[in-house]
């Protein structure tokens, strides 16, 4: 994870716009929420994926820069007071406490715009196919019925009970589908076949199910310096969490279930998809 | 125009998404403020330019959606307290108003997307390389160093005295680029010559030009009614304009000779581009 991230970390580095003109602070508090942060989960998956075709790295290093803009733009938006008012973010102020609201809005405005358009560029892929591929993908995962939709099934349960199936989608859409999107990047930039690309979705799917609910142990169980974020934060904004519907044991055991599952279908990429089933164990038992 | 605003009226019933599920507010709110309103200006642009090309009225359309999405974003979140802070648009209560600040957000952020994928998508033009350039060419446009930057210079500059040029630079990456690009967009489609390509962007970046002047001179001139937003707003907040810069008069004269030039732009099209023509002396004569 320690290389997919210095990987990605260059990547970032070029992509992003650099600093200069009138407009100096757009590109800054995109940087400021980029740059430097995160477990690059979503860079990992790409990175690996895309290695279990041979794909070119710096191809994939492009479209894992693209998908963490992605997931930093969700991220600075959903810290807005507006959402969920949070303002802490990876140890660090947030990026419309360490800017303004007004910046952190257009921040995370240009960086949708920056990832989707680093897909459509041909450094990305030589066949322009699979370029439209990549755009539609993340499209459908970053979009109204993927992460957006989940977010708003956020706003909208907040105080009311949610039973498992309904916390269960509401994860699947908000963090799910982009970890997913991660998965078959891999096997988009690889030409891969249907089917493998079919695995390696489902693979992402049940890793985004086992992550999403290890998170929501962590948030109750962690402290704030260990997770780098608010602490306890969820229950007490009365969020709708699968430690909510099944206690924190059963939930545990429920996203382990879901962690052998998704190694579960790398089962035909043989030895080189070692990495790939040591992430699923890792993300249950991680501590941050 | 009536025919291009009734075109993409009807693609975007299509390509917006249904409201259903949980997330139905979400889908609700982006339709609230896309659908019915609006000069379609941009998608004009895009129908007409597919035009003179032949290109099919179909995928014209898909892309003149595409960008009014775009633009319904920005205006979306232009609108919000961080922002503008403007409790009207288009005649009604602006998408904060009518739902709330975070619904708001979301509808923006899942309208930017759905503008990309759309671009994506094979039924959008038969040659991936073609939809490729018009994500590529979104992307620049509404980027931190296109709209989003000009947003952000505008945000920056308030209250402060900026000069000529820098309000011709600022309102050419607010409001210019995305115009130009709609502009461009019909000569993508149509795989135009390079030289085709430029004059199209010539007439576009000027178009935007005047009409972007010719807009601030009605937010000085015009009534609420007439304009369906509040009026005098830019004044009041110290917003950087040419109508600030030059006075009235010149501003006037200004937009007028603009006109001009991005229809002179034109000429080697023939009778074709008469429509295009015509939109360049509507933009600095129109009352709102």
């Amino acid at each position: 994870m320690a290389r997919a991230a210095a990987a990605v970390e260059q990547a970032l580095e070029v992509l992003l716009p650099p600093v200069e003109g009138a407009e100096g602070r757009l590109a800054e508090a995109m940087r400021y929420a980029t740059l430097g942060g995160g477990k690059r989960l979503r860079a990992f998956l790409v990175m690996e994926t895309a290695g279990l075709f041979g794909v070119n790295q710096t191809c994939a290093a492009r479209v894992a820069a693209s998908v963490e803009m992605l997931h930093a733009y969700s991220l600075v938006h959903d810290d807005l007071p507006a959402m969920d008012d949070d303002d802490l973010r990876r140890g660090k102020p947030s990026a419309h406490k360490a800017f303004d609201e007004a910046t952190a809005i257009l921040a995370g405005d240009a960086l949708q715009c920056r990832a989707f358009e680093i897909l459509g560029e041909p450094d990305t892929h030589s066949d322009p196919q699979a370029r439209c591929e990549l755009v539609m993908a993340l499209g459908a995962a970053a979009g109204a019925r993927g992460m957006a939709g989940g977010q708003m099934i956020d706003m909208v349960a907040e105080g009311k009970t949610l039973d498992g199936p309904a916390v269960t989608r509401l994860q699947a859409l908000k963090t799910g589908r982009l970890i997913q999107y991660s998965a078959e990047a891999g096997a988009i930039l690889g030409r891969a076949s249907t089917q493998q690309r079919h695995l390696l979705a489902a693979y992402g799917r049940d890793l985004g199910a086992a992550f999403q609910i290890a998170d929501d142990v962590l948030d109750v169980e962690g402290s704030a310096a260990e997770i780098g974020k608010t602490a306890g934060k969820d229950a007490a904004a009365g969020k709708a969490t699968m430690v909510a519907v099944l206690g924190l044991d059963l939930a545990r055991s429920h996203a382990d279930m879901l962690a052998r599952q998704a190694a579960a279908h790398l089962d035909g990429f043989g030895g080189r998809a070692a990495n790939l089933r040591a992430l699923a164990a890792f993300v249950v038992a991680r501590r941050s």
